[in-house]
């Protein structure tokens, strides 16, 4: 209690960063944190109501008369008020919007009709345009004029009619002669994208480039805003959280570990494990076809784990490469034979070294006969090599279809391997033992 | 072939970014890849050069005479020069240093000294630096004579003796009086790293207060270089991939898919491979205990892949939650007992739900009878308790004690939790049926 206080203490006097009052008002009770937050610089204020979680944001738009919420408001960036009211309830909302001014309101409604995952519904509306006739010191004095934020003043844009025709560098501006015109020193090699582009496209584009931020047209190729460096990392670790989740068999979730409740975890896990559950049936059905077999040598049942077990790591490792790979759009649906091809040199290798290694290890702990050896060692061959080609090509098959690739991960792969471990075992344990 | 050439007379001519003529040079052979790299504009060149594959640079360099090399090598940034040299052969590293001139030579021998995943191995050297007794219109020259690269000139530094004492952005100085001292609008409260931090916790500090590039002190306090966030991005990919690969069992790797041979793919599988194959041993020893009981209940072994694929499923969505909580900073090992709690109410509500829909598809499905189905869903309630505690706890345990917390998913988890399963099956088989 008395460390909150103290740390508070030095906050307010040192100027402590938004993102740390933040995670330090999360700290405190609500009647506390709102008295708190009362207490904090106009400016800072703003910044750090974008960067509490959504309960505290409602709570606090609860608790502020509409003098101090319309004081917040206007501090706000258009584009984090959207991100803030995507979150709150509805009620909650209108109680925001009539704190805010009309033309505000306006923006703010342009931005929220833009699809989810879209540049339109990410992109930072204020940005500096010239025109390509001012000069350079007219220019130099407008961005001293407008003052936004850090990221969108070092590269401005130059724009006729409201289209995109060239970015100029703020570097460029300081180091060009001042009576020359922006047509002059602008780049028209201009790199942009649409409001309807996929914004893991656009964060991709940021990475590669190096960019600080991207230039985003509406579909009359009018600049309508941009796409900052800071969003698109954020972009990627959001998507990099949703495949990772996926993969492991769970729906997406946006919230943190614990800020999510224990039913909304059941939720989110239950799916896949039913479906995942329910298919398994198919692999007992099959072994329920060998129960006489199973009666007349049950020592082939121990054996079945660890086949799986092979067969869903190899075919995970092959599933999780192919699908890290189109997510950093590396491999491409194109490559489809070429990665088969890859896979299956690389399977035939792998089985090879682990047949043997396994047959030995039978023969040594003397857990079965040559015969039985040779039979797991011919069953785990086939299973590898099914495991490779299934793991790799499946998450590219999904990106065909429009699904995502991060479905074809561990979970659902392990189950199909787990099918064909059977039906492969026990085809080839019935042909050698006649069972 | 004619398609290459015609992108190629466009690149040319349209000035094309250097990162897509690195894509496109690629495409060629060796032979005109060389003729085609000389053609380019020299800051194109070097630019161009740091993108290219390990294979092609190596081509290049021993292509190239001295005084073009030499060429190159003056136009590149000293932290690029230390990532290619890293990544060369000894004799080729040797006629890339002497292309360079003495004063990068010391700084490139520096920087190699830093150890790997320090911030100090990435950090750029270039970055420009007030005393605090310049004013307002010196600092702005001094931007304007010594132009850098964009990230480093957004943000400047003050030292004093080297220390660094405050940071200024370029929007402050382009906004103050010309007459003013930096001391008077530089901003004291400067977060930095220092060269041996570890870079991944870098990029996440310049993620999380959305920086342009953070600065690097040695362990005396003098500034010695800074991370730009296209580094930082850049860090997190890196980072992330590694971090799926070593979840998938495989051993993390720098190089493409499609640039890794096929031997290398199976160096990178085959140690975890083999390990969690002679592992899933202790399940078949156990198994092999209970033999007389699958004789006499040959039905008993179908059960046996869904109750694994379940409880392995539970667990690698409990052990995947905790590893990204702990890359992305959200979970940490102070947290072991609230997510251990969690997990075990999460357990409880699936297992009671997965138990329930299994045994009433195993009577509908006259799969068993009434008490085969209890003892499966008793033996499922356990495992998915005991995979989730496993699952969560065991990334904990490895972040502690100074492991990779990847290391603990999936195929680890699944071992560990099939040995389990088969325990639990198989004792409350034979009480329940006496066998």
């Amino acid at each position: 209690e008395e460390r909150k206080y103290k740390e508070l203490r030095e906050a307010l006097t040192n100027h402590m960063h938004p993102i740390d009052l933040a995670i330090l008002l999360e700290e405190f009770d609500q009647k506390h944190m709102v008295i708190i937050f009362r207490l904090l610089p106009k400016d800072d204020a703003a910044e750090t109501f974008t960067n509490l979680n959504s309960d505290m944001r409602e709570h606090l738009i609860n608790a502020l008369t509409d003098s101090e919420l319309e004081e917040v408001m206007e501090e706000m960036y258009v584009d984090d008020t959207v991100d803030v009211l995507e979150e709150l309830p509805a009620n909650v909302v209108d109680r925001l919007l009539m704190a805010t001014d009309v033309e505000k309101r306006a923006q703010i409604n342009q931005l929220l009709q833009y699809p989810e995952d879209s540049a339109g519904s990410i992109m930072n509306i204020d940005y500096i345009a010239f025109r390509k006739e001012m000069t350079v010191s007219e220019a130099i004095l407008k961005i001293r004029q407008v003052g936004l934020n850090r990221e969108t003043i070092y590269t401005c844009y130059v724009t006729e009619k409201r289209e995109l025709i060239g970015t100029v560098d703020l570097k460029d501006l300081l180091t060009s002669g001042e009576s020359r015109t922006i047509e002059e020193v602008m780049d028209t090699n201009v790199m942009y994208a649409t409001t309807t582009d996929d914004k893991e496209e656009v964060a991709q584009t940021i990475h590669k480039y190096g960019m600080m931020a991207l230039p985003i047209v509406d579909h009359e190729n009018r600049m309508v805003g941009l796409v900052t460096v800071d969003d698109a990392m954020q972009v990627m670790e959001d998507e990099t959280t949703e495949d990772i989740s996926i993969m492991a068999g769970l729906s997406p979730n946006e919230e943190s570990y614990f800020g999510t409740s224990v039913w909304q975890h059941v939720k989110n896990r239950l799916p896949w494990l039913i479906f995942l559950m329910l298919s398994a049936t198919v692999t007992q059905m099959i072994m329920g076809h060998y129960e006489m077999a199973l009666a007349v040598m049950p020592q082939l049942a121990g054996f079945i784990p660890m086949l799986m077990g092979t067969g869903g790591n190899c075919g995970s490792q092959s599933s999780t490469l192919v699908i890290r790979g189109l997510a950093v759009g590396e491999i491409k649906f194109n490559d489809l034979f070429r990665v088969i091809f890859k896979e299956i040199r690389v399977a035939l290798i792998i089985s090879g070294i682990l047949s043997v290694i396994n047959g030995l290890r039978i023969l040594l702990m003397k857990q079965g006969d040559p015969l039985i050896s040779l039979t797991i060692g011919l069953t785990m061959a086939c299973t590898i090599v099914i495991a490779k080609v299934v793991g790799c090509s499946l998450p590219l098959i999904a990106k065909k279809v429009g699904l995502d690739p991060a479905i074809m991960a561990t979970p659902l792969i392990s189950t199909l391997v787990d099918i064909s471990t059977v039906t492969v075992y026990f085809s080839i344990v019935s042909v050698v033992f006649s069972l």
